[in-house]
């Protein structure tokens, strides 16, 4: 196993950001507030750029820009290259002297948006979560549509509001009305909701009217980040038919700060589910290696850990989605960012968003302070946290992505 | 009436680039390929930062820029006042010298499109439109949805497949089910359609959290353009619910390449239609001046009229739509382009949308070549243009959006 030359304490051995991982975002420091490139390694952030620089890499241009945007466009053989060369600075004690001065405790950093957001897509792709959502939202209707073990149901969200973890949601106001009222009211939603969602960054962009294969995932996906899309429930229902969500989920979406590249995910791989319908051939992956991820990630509201969603159960994988997206025709940009859909277990506990946990407010869940919850009070602070396996019994850790509610404005 | 003194036959009286209208795009030509802002002035396009530079304009760097997105950015007041500036050099013989040499014919004019799209909306404003697709889409239900006329309806489109006029459209493949099949077949759309539209353009961004009221539509609004929603009806069909239209449109949204401001549009408000329900008051516009536009739309297939849908009996304004877009806080950018939804009237020659004009193809249209159109055929070409009053009698032209349908691939 590599290990690194840095300082004890630096990377512990059960470090979310040991040295297999190295996820890229954006940071800033008081000292220094211009955004630039760091790399995630154990609690510290390395300054990418400058230590580029330093060393005289070929890649410094790419490593010094404010976003990872030029990173991301430069393809897979360069991302492959720039992964080699930090691991080198990390494990090689001869570049001791160019990293030393451009580590930055974690603690000390503020992270970014780490990318400019192209194009936003929401998918759907939990069969639990999508069954539930059917019977609390459509109860007269059988739970999945008749598309959905054909084809990954997506949408397009706002993308010009995904904000980086840490950024306070506040409560949306708009239109909702209950079955029973003649006529919809507006206001503050009553029923504000998290969707606990994985992202994948698209990287290498694709030409108009040229799709792409499920086995050029990797052409064209960077990395991956935790997304909480946060939903205002009451809105969602009253606005969505025929047209899909709109205002419901266009308010924020939450991304965390790290882009985990794909490499550092080489042991997390698995078989999806197996499927209960044949697939068209350019769905199908049977013959393909296994496409699922197996992260285990975390819920927890005001400290406290209120549900643990499996990815790895997803019925649709990331290969799937990116070559559904594009099966017609529609072009890839750097920055595009697409997300699973809420990840959701069959069981309470493995729930990714409260509408499910609480089956709509109905059974509300209890906290350890003695109070419950429906759906999201103000102030309330949601966390959401992801591992996978790494090397050697590792884990790869993705960070988190934040939010606190504020109250609605108005 | 403002008159110019440019060349007699530069600007013809009844030219739809009249003086008063002084549209904005972007433009190359053969001899100086750089992508440059260009002002539509009769049958020629004036290079306004080459002017701007000559006359040491002080927004010579905004019109100097290689798409409106800075102009755009500016906002109202310095909108007002490049536009009076070019006003002026073009009505002053005093600006001869420095105009003259920067004048293009339009023919020669590559153009381009003309901003940096952020977010990408399209409603669904005609009442006509949305009970015609209720009835083909949905027929066991009421062709409105309850909520119809209580909020205007929308979604989030791609971006990033946004193309200017001109732009070949290949046709989409993707899949579809006929109620009757088994299951869903994968191949080239059988049902390609248009959706003639009018786009808005936002410049002036607002700020995450902070609703914009209908009265603010002014202070974010540029400008207006044509916009053509290709729509693969089949692959809509199949893959709308629950989440809306995906595949089904992503592939391509052409605009028209001139940009053509709100203050060109003075002589075009009109009334709305009366509405059936009361209003919530972030939508209600009963106190407020006219806000609907007059605009006389033009659909052409092959060269031959098929439509002219009417704008003004549009249901939602665009005000309102932007008042409902931003009502949850979502923020706006430059660049942001919402859509008013198909232009459709009650006859059957003023629809914006095949679907509609040969409902769902049952009903074809007879060509003056003799063949017949359900859809789409591979080789069609559509172009779609609008004028609006302007002053004096005059017309106010958007231009047109044109497309030609190539073969699917693959």
């Amino acid at each position: 196993m590599t290990s690194t030359w840095l300082p004890a304490g630096t990377v512990a051995a059960d470090s979310p950001f040991g040295i297999h991982n190295l996820p890229y975002g954006v940071f800033t420091t008081t000292e220094d507030p211009s955004p630039r490139i760091g790399v995630a390694v154990g609690n510290a952030v390395l300054d990418a750029g400058a230590v580029a620089q330093a060393t005289g890499s070929d890649h410094a241009a790419l490593l010094s820009a404010a976003t990872l945007n030029p990173l991301m466009a430069a393809g897979r053989p360069v991302w492959t290259t720039v992964r080699a060369e930090i691991t080198a600075w990390l494990t090689d004690p001869g570049y001791r002297h160019d990293v030393l001065p451009n580590l930055t405790p974690l603690q000390d950093a503020r992270l970014h948006l780490p990318f400019e957001v192209a194009d936003y897509v929401d998918f759907y792709a939990s069969e639990d979560h999508a069954t539930n959502l059917g019977r609390i939202f459509r109860p007269d209707s059988e739970p999945l549509t008749p598309n959905w073990k054909h084809l990954p149901i997506g949408y397009h969200g706002r993308s010009g509001t995904v904000v980086v973890s840490g950024t306070d949601v506040v409560r949306p106001s708009g239109q909702r009305k209950a079955p029973a009222d003649a006529a919809p009211t507006f206001g503050p939603s009553q029923r504000l909701d998290i969707e606990a969602e994985v992202g994948f960054v698209v990287g290498t962009p694709s030409k108009l009217g040229e799709p792409v294969a499920l086995a050029d995932f990797r052409t064209h996906v960077f990395g991956v980040c935790l997304v909480n899309d946060w939903s205002a429930r009451d809105i969602q229902a009253w606005e969505y038919v025929p047209l899909g969500p709109f205002l419901g989920k266009s308010f924020a979406t939450s991304v965390s700060p790290w882009i985990v590249p794909l490499d550092a995910l080489e042991h997390a791989w698995t078989a999806p589910p197996a499927r209960d319908v044949p697939l068209l051939p350019y769905l199908d992956d049977t013959a393909a290696a296994p496409a699922g991820l197996d992260l285990d990630m975390a819920v927890a509201l005001n400290g406290h850990e209120v549900s643990r969603p499996p990815f790895k159960g997803m019925y649709w994988t990331a290969a799937q989605q990116l070559a559904h997206m594009t099966v017609n025709g529609a072009a890839l940009r750097t920055g595009d960012l697409y997300a699973s859909g809420t990840v959701s277990g069959p069981d309470r506990d493995r729930r990714g968003a409260f509408i499910e946990i609480t089956w709509n407010g109905q059974d509300p869940l209890k906290l350890p302070d003695g109070t419950t919850r429906g759906f999201l009070e103000d102030g309330d602070e949601v966390v959401i946290t992801a591992t996978a396996p790494g090397p050697d019994g590792t884990r790869v850790g993705f960070g988190a992505v934040t939010g606190r509610i504020r109250p609605a404005v108005g």
